[in-house]
């Protein structure tokens, strides 16, 4: 469904492991990465690695560098921009990699993103792969929310690159209409993470085990303890098939545009950033609120900063308005400063009536907000 | 019902969480007591740390030692022995600890276990916690198994000590009739879990959190996402009552004491290892099998460990003898280098008739593989 390259597959020496979700996969494959340096030049190695992500990388990266024993200052979050829409650059990349094997520090790990949760940006795998084999690194590819939708042939440019990495993880329980928790992950090496993750006492010795003709999911994950979480993920397979999966993403995602849509005609908010999936991030623009602004600028010196904090200020004001109807639930982020809802998809029973509603109730809203503020900007 | 000392409640400013296995509940409290201690070193101290555990600890607690950046050298398995019931004695731990800070080491972290996997021994809590404190180290109480019989006055005996240890775990879905996964952790400082576990991205910002009125469990744990654990053992508390859960408990021990009396009926038979809870270890006597040992004797100059070699052997055999029937399963382990059976009741539906005829089928096979190694010794 996914078109994964074969080395990906137990067909072509990877494999696969369900986990409960994505920080599990990354500590299982952060270790792995460990173990493969640590095994080559000492322990005492562990205080030199150096892992690397986005500031778009999602929050459970930084825990599970954590988790395995990386020091916070190893932890790098580069820097993205608006103009790259958030992606992470290869060349930003290189440099931190160089400048930290300067101060003998020891790359270790990668983690790039298909769909951030901020704004569902698509870090550019290739030649971020490209990059990370000059120095050695282990390249994970955590498209959480973003790789359900990559069993569409359309979508499935979003995984190119993939190719190039060691692992790759997707959560069909976000977005592949399947129960809490379901993590799926591939390697290209299980014995990188047999190695490490691996147990082997007296108690727990079997026929089965020693004849190899079995895997271990044990030794592919931290707990010994395993439940059937295949058995969901098959059933869902099997009573949806692959058309009807296709369809619900296509489906969230033609919805998704239709918010998408809506927003960009009235002149009064913008579209933040291009929808990729079924995630709309959008806000009030400055220029609606430009006479709230300058009312403000009197009592405050910083003139530009303080147009973006009373910005910021009504976007939020407008997402407790919306919430506060009951009606509706949305979310926000913080990206590059900028304060945006976040309008997502997800809920199998959501029609077009309902994302109609949904965009007049944040006009609603935004009108009350606005002639409050004092502006009068006229709207679609 | 497992009558806590107060300062692991939320009542005493402790606090408990349900995680998914003993693993996850070792790495979160292992983590705890790593940055305690890293955050007053630097985090190159991170090589010196040193954990303890006996050679009984489950494997679990190396592979969580190991998951956090512990060196694998400085895990230790102390030894036990069966003269002192295979419990960790706490002046081998207060040695261990010396030898250790004598070489530059740091002593960070115990663990304790009631009720071990291979014989259910278990470990001297409040002598073990004193000689930790006095190195301030984290103690952990490991009862995956045996701390729901706790749940019982008359076995709560077993958790004498538990209140000067700085968190405890059992798995309800272990032998509390709650399905997997469901392990519950105590800790008396949250406060540690949630400064080494926390995350606070921007989209995760809600007005619950900041009111500090909710429990965030995302910081009691690995994952962001969490599946609704609680409800199942509610459901499992409700439905039977705690009356029910200490029958359930005593029923099953009392059917592994009538297993136990059967077993020392029988004296070509021992049990290795005086019973806690519903676990019969046993096996046949080297007596039993005297004549086919010196028969091999002959052919080995090593007489003791040629004997023992033997009586694992048969003892094994036995164990297949016994599973390939179809009619039971036993598993095994090996305890200062001997092997033993190992009798579990657990299931619901065991009755008395279950294990007379477990008992029958064992002297039935150990007949035919006694008479075939040429022995003949008598039996009950």
């Amino acid at each position: 469904m996914l078109d994964l390259p074969r080395p990906f597959l137990f067909s072509g020496n990877g494999g696969g492991v369900i986990e409960g979700n994505t920080t599990e996969a990354m500590i299982c494959t952060l270790i792995a990465a460990r173990e493969r340096v640590l095994r080559r030049l000492g322990h005492n190695s562990i205080t030199k690695l150096v892992v690397y992500g986005s500031d778009q990388t999602h929050c459970s990266f930084q825990k599970a560098a954590r988790v395995v024993g990386i020091d916070p200052q190893n932890i790098r979050a580069l820097k993205t921009m608006q103009s790259t829409l958030f992606g992470l650059s290869p060349d930003l990349l290189r440099n931190a990699i160089r400048s930290d094997i300067n101060v003998g520090l020891i790359p270790l790990y990668l983690c790039a993103t298909v769909g951030t949760t901020s704004v569902t940006a698509v870090d550019p795998l290739e030649p971020l792969c490209k990059v990370a084999s000059e120095f050695g690194m282990w390249v994970h590819v955590d498209a959480a929310y973003a790789g359900s939708s990559c069993i569409c042939p359309e979508y499935r440019k979003f995984l190119d690159g993939v190719e190039f990495a060691d692992s790759f993880s997707f959560n069909a329980h976000k977005w592949l209409l399947t129960s809490l928790d379901c993590c799926c992950l591939w390697v290209k090496d299980p014995n990188a993470l047999v190695k490490s993750l691996s147990t082997d006492p007296e108690y727990l010795k079997n026929e089965a085990t020693e004849s190899k003709q079995v895997v271990d999911y044990k030794d592919w994950q931290l707990s010994l303890s395993r439940r059937f979480r295949a058995l969901k993920l098959w059933l869902v397979l099997r009573m949806y098939g692959v058309d009807n999966l296709r369809s619900h993403i296509r489906n969230d995602c033609r919805l998704a545009q239709l918010f998408e849509e809506l927003v960009a005609k009235d002149d009064r908010f913008e579209v933040f950033f291009p929808r990729n999936f079924a995630l709309v991030c959008f806000r009030i623009l400055p220029s609606a609120v430009a006479s709230m602004a300058s009312g403000h600028a009197v009592e405050n010196e910083h003139g530009e900063a303080w147009e973006l904090n009373d910005v910021n200020k009504l976007n939020a004001q407008l997402l407790h308005a919306i919430n506060a109807s009951g009606r509706v639930f949305m979310t926000h982020t913080v990206v590059g400063g900028v304060y945006v809802l976040r309008f997502a998809v997800g809920a199998i029973l959501v029609r077009e009536r309902h994302v109609i509603m949904a965009w007049k109730l944040v006009q609603e809203r935004a009108n009350s907000l606005l002639s409050m503020s004092g502006s009068n900007t006229p709207h679609a």
